[in-house]
């Protein structure tokens, strides 16, 4: 989608069940080997008394809302913020949400950005700020 | 390291060479198969002319930092921020490199955080808040 | 898309450079490590001189079209024929497309199914039949 | 096995539990991330009850045996058909098997395959056509 095809409200959403598989590939990827995800008798020891999911993997499913939804193809990916606001275990389904605030200057648009369990718990949320894709040229 | 070993100045590093392995699986991960990440014919129209590296698998590298050197084992990531500054082809070799900025209230820690790749190009940049573990009460 | 929104010559594609890595998932989770397509040394020996993608690999993206995007969520895959009518050397980019060629009885729809690479060789072609969904009722 | 060694009613077998990270890592290569099979949430919706196999990926197994065990090493895959007559829950153990069912023209083999879960349930069937190696000339 084009800038002048956004909206402020527009809304869009992934979903999935974090497996163990995600998250020991994403932690062979990033050598984030903290014994906190791939250590189940450590994992056990800790308040979480399990393996949670990395805060960077869970925080990466707004990219693809981005890449492949809104704006979609094309889109250029200016930032991203993200708070770490509760544990996430493996196994859980997290529901990412990015809906527009902002339609600001020099093309950019502005996104409010939300992770929450099937219970409801929000697990992150932050802001994004994104090109969309330009219009050919007529 | 605990709050009181840490200073202000402390810095860490990681660096890796990005493969092609570690982004196609990221974009299984996700679903983020956006082309520009896995579709070499398209993206040599698009203006990198090769396939690029997902934004947030570049941003991904400072977790590794944070779990596994300083603070090292037992921190809790409560933020990141992240901007995109360049893109990242495949095969690049980034080096992320985290530098503690503030020693906060609330036994918060403030990072800045970069990644370069070989050439001195800071294609990734951001700004961190982990707690570091307590010491166990005497 | 429920069967009273399709129409027979609606299609779809999806498009991916088959990496090295995608290959070797693919025989560590069938467990086909015919030299054919994991020994590099071996390929060279072959009529294609270089390790080839699994044509079952090639042939599995049809379903990914299937599942999400025509006719999409909620789908129902009867059946899938496949020839593999040439090579594909690993880093190949292919182009897979779906077209509805019939709306059948019982509620199947019949699919074309055909994947080119980006000069235009036909390497997978076949049909497929799909159970869309049904809407919810009234 | 070449042409000659070759009779109507040979038969090969493979048996493996399709695991969790075999789903994963199939839905990563293809794009494939339908939530009938990465979305446990959601999938406790459907009549299924739980997340299910990708219909390719279990259709796959038979090109293992093709490659690796009978005709084996040097095989040419002509085609496959593939009928998908049940669900395949994850974590359940398939095996897999394909008999002889004719020696055609050309140097054409004709098998039946069959994918049955332990409890006796046929999950996937259909046809192929092979291509055995030619033995070496005198």
């Amino acid at each position: 989608m084009y800038y002048d095809q956004i909206s402020v409200g527009d809304s869009a959403s992934v979903e999935k069940t974090i497996s163990e598989s995600d998250v020991y590939l994403f932690a062979g990827i990033t050598g984030d080997l903290n014994p906190a995800h791939v250590n189940q008798a450590f994992a056990e020891t800790t308040k979480f008394g399990t393996r949670i999911v990395h805060g960077m993997l869970t925080g990466s499913f707004f990219s693809t809302i981005f890449g492949t939804q809104l704006p979609g193809l094309g889109s250029i990916y200016v930032s991203q913020s993200l708070a770490f606001t509760a544990p996430v275990v493996i196994g859980s389904t997290v529901k990412w949400t990015v809906t527009v605030t902002e339609k600001a200057e020099k093309g950019r648009v502005h996104f409010a950005c939300s992770g929450t369990t099937a219970d409801g718990t929000e697990v992150v949320k932050g802001e994004a700020v994104l090109l969309p894709p330009r219009p050919p040229k007529a």
